[in-house]
């Protein structure tokens, strides 16, 4: 355990060091071990991609363990031996994180584990993007990209391929939630820089887009 | 119908007006009205997600008028009466075309008509991307997008939000295909110049990735 007086001087630390970049101090938050993801059953496919589509009005009601669980497996978590992914990847180099904003906090899906560990003790969910809604609807992914990992990669082109496995990642989203009768919307109208304050994020990460999950809202 | 010599014609005409882009001439190939896609059915998402991958041999087996057709509209068809689609786009503005690639030509994806609308009665697979499979799987998207349509945006960020949508329909064809036990793989190892070359494509046009389907191979 850490104290917040501990974490505060970790953080001046981290802040000295610009160069060393250490995970945000994550206070009083403990990991969650996710239930295993259920990988069969849902709606036929086909159906799936008649119903996707993009809602921007969410209950407040939260996500299950297990409906957390398979969004998150369903999203980008590993569906074979090999370690890769329900969704393609840049050159074989895993460049993408997600975080899941909720009104507890901010966590890091580690897929390996598939658990989430602590980034953040705070609700942050407003500043994930600058519609009414992301304030309060129960799940806010928040899709970062390890720019650090892209080698031989000009600036824009590091967006732009992190940006296209978002991409892949997002999709999959849509679809698990039109399975699942959740509504979701890939976002990109997000005050960035702010953003990545906030997550603490080191120099080289960047956010691409961020997604509202939910259950449908008025 | 347009004889060789008209065609030919036409093409030497727009290539003196550069300014005004006409599409390539469609020599000897006639529209394919696509069977009505079937909209439900399938595998269950959730098993589509655990075998999604991406696969680099495919046989020499054409797919069916009906797998084409489920193919496409899984892809971007229309799944709504608004006219929204199967992938969601970037603010509204609809900029991505799916050109399908085959042994008898170049067609355009029409999603309102649900056809194929000949685009060059070449067979240019082969130079859809770098890799030796492209030449004689049996189909390879090729994904296009208006830059054109996309007004007040940097040309870096045409080519970002465009891959972006790319990636969205990507993903819906890694699904499908993983429902339907077909292989494919999404590709950005492309002569870009040269493809938009022999796609014929106007200037503000641009080809962002392209995608190989096919029965898997050995």
């Amino acid at each position: 355990m850490v104290t917040r007086r501990q974490a505060v001087s970790g953080m001046l630390a981290s802040a000295a060091l610009a160069v060393i970049s250490t995970p945000a101090a994550p206070q009083e938050l403990a990991p969650i071990e996710l239930p295993p993801p259920r990988r069969e059953g849902g709606m036929p496919v086909l159906s799936a991609f008649n119903l996707r589509r993009s809602i921007r009005a969410y209950a407040n009601r939260p996500l299950s363990p297990q409906t957390l669980s398979d969004l998150l497996w369903a999203a980008f978590g590993i569906n074979r031996p090999s370690g890769d992914r329900t969704a393609p990847y840049w050159r074989h180099v895993m460049v993408m994180d997600v975080y899941v904003a909720t009104a507890d906090g901010v966590w890091l899906y580690d897929p390996k584990a598939h658990a989430l560990l602590p980034h953040l003790a705070v609700d942050i969910r407003g500043q994930t993007g600058r519609q009414d809604f992301v304030a309060t609807a129960p799940v806010n992914l928040v899709y970062v990209a390890h720019g650090e990992r892209m080698t031989d990669v000009s600036p824009e082109d590091r967006r732009l391929y992190a940006s296209v496995d978002t991409g892949f990642i997002g999709q999959n989203v849509y679809l698990f939630c039109a399975s699942e009768g959740l509504a979701t919307v890939f976002r990109g109208s997000i005050d960035y820089p702010k953003l990545a304050q906030t997550l603490k994020l080191p120099d080289q990460q960047f956010v691409t887009f961020a997604q509202t999950v939910g259950y449908p809202g008025s």
